[in-house]
């Protein structure tokens, strides 16, 4: 396990949680936790490999399902008592955008050498699960609510991007594009 | 042709039906129901086969797009003589959720080896028709009408596999995970 | 570069220019109007070519990617001063999926070797990326408004594919599919 695999394991968690917040939201069943946990959580980084012809990394390793499964069901015990369930949901979204932008850039750099293909691929996997969440609860897509959403995710692939061919190595250069993408969505949702 | 396929043909030719049934009740024209039956009959299918990483199904053999086609003509001709054709439509697509939740499962298996696999890939194969359908024809997703839905895909799914690892042979095992899936739906359907 | 590569990168930058132009009607920041633009300009081939199973063309050629950027910083700076944002869409739409449903049964035919294949791969491709454009734009789906959308790709596909059966060459063949797609789309706008 090395240095970005972490921002990996966080941004399937995060995500599924906010895909059981929004289950909890329309008062779905269980298994419509575990179904919207699932696809949010692992539905941008399935794009991703898709896109870049690597093996889907949750067939490779079922592990991340079990990541999941665990945190649908312990929102589902739990969701109820938050506050705001919406709140919540941008919070750990930001946080799951963050995440994921990075491994995203990561793998995308990984896989293909290119800054470009590694800074698209972190965009389209910070902000993709989100877009399919949405989708599929029937809500209105993030992308028109006129906010930094995209921008977050592109300006965290781009930072991680710049830090790593800067030669800071590779811990730094995620932390470094986990907290602008992290730093930037925060603002938007706070002084919304 | 092994005990399974015609699960696999079934499903198609089902979900494919329920497209065009759509396809009928947004008044579209012949293409259109061909788009939908297509969609719908091949969508589930196609994201298993490419996330599993094999060859997708109707690349290699274009019969199962002569089956789509055929299904949505008939039911061009045909759709509008039924009484109701979203009682057709929601009976024909737990047919088809449940014969495509057992192949997906099924070929989960054959290709990872994984009883956790195998069971996403069979409630993935079983519901993601149906959901790109309501998607495509602009209705409130099934998941959120908070039917037992994933969960009959999801059942059937894991029936078939548990009952494969207790070495009922593959056509007892698949009859009984379809039969589990169809009833768990149907229930859902009739006391609704 | 041969006879039908403008094909593709006319495709590409058109359908680029829709998803900028759908950015503008909503309003969205200048990141949104990269990423719609970037989705629209190369989903339908992105799917393409998953189904296929060859790499995605913008992974192996970043050149695509820059493509839809110029096109939609290009789009930020001039879609206001169009006297109908969406009247333009409508006509761009309708060249785009003529050249990419070309492409499309040209690069299905290539691999494949089945015209029907082909034919589905150019319905697909000049279809998708507008779908997912609607999807995202939150607009409804060009499917459902009952006009010639999908038949318009599927017949410049299907032309497209009987002139090169017939021997009329590559670039014959290529400019009567464009020219049956975008006379019959185009009847549908100008007639509507």
């Amino acid at each position: 396990m090395n240095a970005v695999d972490v921002f990996d394991y966080a941004g399937v968690a995060l995500f599924a949680a906010t895909g059981a917040l929004a289950a909890s939201r329309k008062q779905l069943d269980i298994i419509g936790f575990l179904f919207l946990a699932a696809v949010t959580g692992t539905g941008g980084g399935t794009v991703r490999d898709l896109v870049l012809g690597v093996p889907v990394f949750w067939v490779e390793q079922p592990v991340y399902i079990v990541v999941c499964t665990v945190t649908a069901i312990f929102l589902y015990f739990t969701a109820h008592l938050a506050e705001s369930r919406y709140r919540w949901l941008l919070w750990l979204d930001a946080a799951g955008l963050a995440a994921y932008g990075v491994f995203g850039a990561y793998k995308g750099l990984a896989v293909s050498g290119s800054p470009i293909i590694a800074v698209v691929m972190g965009m389209m996997t910070g902000t993709l699960g989100g877009i399919l969440r949405d989708v599929l609860a029937n809500e209105p897509s993030v992308l028109i609510r006129r906010e930094i959403y995209v921008t977050a995710a592109l300006t965290g692939a781009a930072v991680f991007v710049a830090a790593e061919a800067a030669g800071t190595g590779l811990a730094v250069a995620a932390s470094l594009g986990f907290a602008a993408a992290f730093v930037l969505r925060g603002c938007a949702i706070a002084f919304e």
